[in-house]
């Protein structure tokens, strides 16, 4: 199937247009028109090969929403003309134990992402910076129509990302919780957290975000660099969640927990976290990690934020503006989340 | 009440034969002739200043045995001539939610550790090097007589901060689990998981170690240089112990983790651990610590040894060998652990 959209060729240069080819939809195939696609940190640290073995040309874009435009005769959960939405992965072996439990994110044989991987069958995956894509519907969720199509985007990566770990960690009334950082990641952890009922505080650098993060649910804003309003929170938190991809001081968030406190990272700094072990012996403490989510936890969250009206907060950009975007990106100069009209798309 | 014990008084110099007052015992309080006191590495590492902050005269010692030769009027639970034992700490605020909860250890005013350490009225508090000590009976344990009583001495610190985390994160039958060090910590961490009914494989830099792993309960062992046998367990274990106190890569050992696995600390490496963030957002891992374990929970664990015949494997010395027992320790050359047989302190 014929497909256009913007690629990568190398890690120096900027994305350009490309043509290429996805596979015909098989009997379990949904095949998605894209409408919007949202700007992941992760796609300029691939686009810029500084996690190594780029595959290129790299079309990016794994938070992507659209329309169904062909099915394949097994497909049940979608018909032509449904809005529909694709994340991170597009495939997973099925029948390991994670699969089997719904946690297809940690797939055993490792899942196929929806872009700079190969398939089972080695052929390369591209993603939603482009006019269509195909996929299993297995890896593909149904959206509803009451929210806003752009904002939901970024729901597919930054919204499970942070839902699942609050899930997991059974974040609600009762709780109190961190959110590290005020960025793509962390103004979804905050909406989440609030909506779930916990009392949380947002952890900030910038003096700048202190409205904002009130606004989006913050119960109380720490300034970090403010020692003493720090130690103020010290061994009271039942959960952090560590938004931060720059290199940082878990530490000074460690000693913030409670007995049986979890911090868990979902950032991704490029360079190791240093953990004093004392950190983590005093209080029975765990610095915990976590990846997106499931398909059934996707979805579940994605009806809970039809049911909640919670998306993303965004700034719609166009697909000639990307080097511009992700400047700014690097910059963190964006509230909250870039996500690209993909009707800005040059028709082929 | 006078006592007499040996006492580093500065953190270059050999411990020598120090005379000090103990306070006389009150309603509460407990008199225990100490018989056996177990020496521990961290006892090395506070004579020796290394976590800074050491308090001279020092009388190390917190794996304290003997029996009462003293009670005070409101005792319950002991009477004279009864066997005792006492562990790392002697006293806590009592009244906050973790000392509420039986988690003494983590007392949030900060518990009275055994030695080197200044009590609520800010005497310092000196440990089991010494003929006698004074304690509140809820600070005091039981022991069975079934036991020989110089390897239960061991118990009070090694036993019980192996036994803790293994109950804490449910390791039982049907459990994988390793256990990192074959030395003091990771002897007890060994008998425990296997007595707990779990498949464990012990982790070890030294060949010479196979034999004994197996000997206390090892259903595998893997010598860490062999990085292929590293390999073929990844992904599969539910729970690590980790037991080294030496500096060391904690994420060869997180990558052995299935979905949802803890590594937990308990060796306290004086430098901080370096993790990879991909090593615990894999599998949704945890990097935990936990220290000693709670009065309850101590007399449980204690309990349970009498029942399944469970005691550290010593090696006794006299209270005039300790520098020699001290460079052994240093070296790892003990197995498993130094107990100083109290009777050959001189008669004051």
């Amino acid at each position: 199937m014929k497909s256009f959209g913007y690629a990568a060729h190398d890690k120096k240069s900027a994305l350009v247009p490309f043509r290429f080819e996805r596979r015909e939809p098989g009997p379990k195939d949904v095949v998605v028109e894209i409408e919007f696609s949202g700007i992941c940190h992760s796609d300029i640290h691939q686009v810029r090969d500084e996690w190594g073995g780029s595959i290129y040309p790299m079309v990016p874009g794994h938070e992507i929403v659209g329309h169904v435009t062909a099915v394949g005769g097994a497909v049940t959960k979608f018909k032509v003309g449904d809005p529909a939405a694709v994340g991170v992965i597009v495939d997973s072996d099925r029948v390991c134990e994670n699969c089997v439990a719904g946690e297809e994110q940690y797939c055993i044989k490792g899942a196929v992402e929806t872009y700079n991987k190969l398939d089972y069958e080695g052929k390369p995956t591209y993603g939603g910076y482009s006019n269509n894509i195909v996929v299993d519907e297995r890896f593909v969720h149904t959206i509803s129509p009451k929210l806003n199509s752009a904002a939901v985007a970024p729901l597919l990566c930054a919204g499970i990302t942070t839902y699942s770990p609050l899930r997991h960690w059974k974040v609600g009334e009762g709780s109190k919780v961190g959110v590290v950082g005020l960025g793509g990641l962390g103004h979804m952890g905050l909406k989440f957290a609030h909506s779930f009922g916990a009392h949380v505080v947002q952890f900030t650098t910038s003096e700048s975000k202190i409205a904002d993060a009130k606004r989006l649910g913050a119960d109380e804003v720490v300034v970090t660099k403010d020692a003493a309003a720090l130690a103020k929170h010290a061994g009271s938190f039942d959960f952090i969640l560590d938004c931060v991809s720059a290199p940082h001081d878990v530490n000074q968030y460690l000693n913030l927990l409670r007995l049986n406190g979890t911090l868990c990272l979902v950032g991704l700094p490029e360079t190791p976290v240093s953990v004093a072990p004392f950190s983590v012996v005093a209080n029975r403490r765990s610095l915990a990690g976590s990846g997106i989510g499931g398909m059934k936890e996707t979805q579940e969250m994605l009806d809970y934020c039809a049911e909640h009206n919670i998306v993303s907060e965004i700034e719609l950009t166009s697909i000639d503006k990307l080097a511009e975007a992700y400047e700014r990106v690097v910059k963190a100069d964006v509230k909250y989340r870039f996500v690209i009209d993909m009707a800005t798309l040059p028709k082929s």
